[in-house]
């Protein structure tokens, strides 16, 4: 069994005027993201859920959170409801338990000469984020990517075997790739002009290096960073249609995190990522 | 497997005066109650902190969230950490899993005919609640069954053979045997007069019928609620030493709750005990 839990909070891990059915999605994909860098096949989920007002919130956002464990494959089984004090913010849990596949990978395999690769695209969900922060009526594909992250599941599964580490990019690349040098007790390089971008947020940011320095510390990808010694073609290979993979560093002998961008080295910004969660 | 999710919110489950350590035995006690009504194994259980302030409040409670689940058997394996914003709520989640035994009771397999019986005391949690809300340094077992509530594991896992139907009493007598019954497509009668009473509670309240009306619809006891074919002396039987169990009525043909006290119907109270948790 793998099993993960992960809390939302209101005003902090979503806007309070996010939509409430997004956030329902939302929930389910931060946990569903955790059972997918573990290669785990969803089984099934327990909510817990405050409550206040009206009860309306609260209906529209089950809504949201019945379409996502659907999408991810999840059952609800149970979880409990409490009423919150007037003005509290609302506090949004979800237990998700995953039986395992044949290869459960964790943070700490990693291993000296493996190389990092990202599934998905970095920085849509900061940049998403941003646009609502400037005008909270923005949409789009960005608004898209902070409201209802996608958990990589499929993905997740199919590169578990080819994996030494893997987990899932929340709190930021830089952050995360630093957290898996560290458990597998290496040094991890990341080249910054490797990031793998998405149209949406070139057209916005373009793709010089403060675009990339934003893109690796934004948080909330929910992509996937692995550490492996496969060929990019067996990577590619195991992959479902549509699904990108970018190398974007590698582990090294030794310990921390460093940067390079065209081939030179450039110094770490002064944050790596968000560090409001903690597993 | 048998899981569960119980939350406790600041404010609402808890005095926000209350000692954190107490808090976290808590916290774990509402949950390995659970367990102890479907009889189950605990095994391990997942955290959700959230973390306002300096953190000084937070490492209390996991001393005391240590303690409780030593005590229950429990082997915290994850969770997840959130920041909230200031002067918000602590809103508190644990998800445990058990090992299910040989038999897992469930509220809906009461039959008419079945006695009702109820394991420990009733009353004595809302009794030190009310102490704390008149005088916030009070003291003593009922201030403690208040903060520091026991599930009875033991009691749950022995009796589980022997019940059609169990659950725990958590948000008062009436309400929880109420939803006993309907569960089980049964009626319920509940002779006010036999529910088991606790020196502390007695020496307070006395035992007359607005103190026994209190203890049945209080609330916060994790008392066990069965119902049963069986013998008292085989159920006392198989109890651990200590343990106390007493019937307090029945089930019968029907629909609905119905109240006795010294052989006479009575009418139920407007309050039947806390609907602020649901399951």
């Amino acid at each position: 069994l793998v099993l993960s839990h992960d809390t939302i909070v209101e005003g902090v891990h979503y806007r309070v005027d996010d939509p409430p059915a997004s956030v329902g999605r939302k929930l389910v994909a931060v946990n569903a993201s955790d059972l997918a860098a573990k290669g785990a096949f969803p089984e099934i989920a327990m909510l817990s859920l405050t409550m206040r007002g009206d009860g309306a919130w609260e209906m529209a956002f089950l809504e949201g959170l019945s379409d996502g464990l659907e999408q991810a494959g999840l059952s609800l089984v149970g979880g409990d409801t409490t009423a919150l004090p007037d003005g509290a913010p609302r506090v949004l849990g979800l237990t998700v338990i995953g039986r395992a596949g044949a290869v459960t990978p964790h943070r700490a395999g990693g291993r000296p000469g493996d190389t990092l690769w990202v599934v998905g695209t970095l920085g849509d969900a900061a940049a998403g984020l941003a646009l609502l922060d400037a005008n909270a009526r923005a949409s789009g594909p960005l608004v898209e990517a902070y409201r209802c992250p996608m958990a990589l599941g499929a993905e997740g599964r199919a590169l578990a075997r080819h994996a030494t580490a893997m987990m899932d990019v929340s709190d930021g690349l830089l952050l995360d790739a630093g957290r898996l040098a560290q458990a597998s007790k290496c040094a991890a390089m990341v080249d910054l002009g490797a990031l793998p971008l998405s149209d949406a947020f070139v057209a916005l940011h373009g793709e010089g290096r403060e675009a990339r320095l934003f893109a690796a510390t934004g948080g909330d990808d929910y992509a996937l960073l692995l550490a492996s010694t496969a060929s990019e073609a067996d990577l590619r290979h195991c992959l479902p249609a549509g699904a990108t993979i970018t190398p974007v560093g590698r582990l090294a002998e030794g310990a921390g995190l460093s940067l390079r961008f065209r081939g030179e080295p450039i110094p770490l910004p002064e944050r790596l990522g968000y560090e409001h969660r903690s597993d």
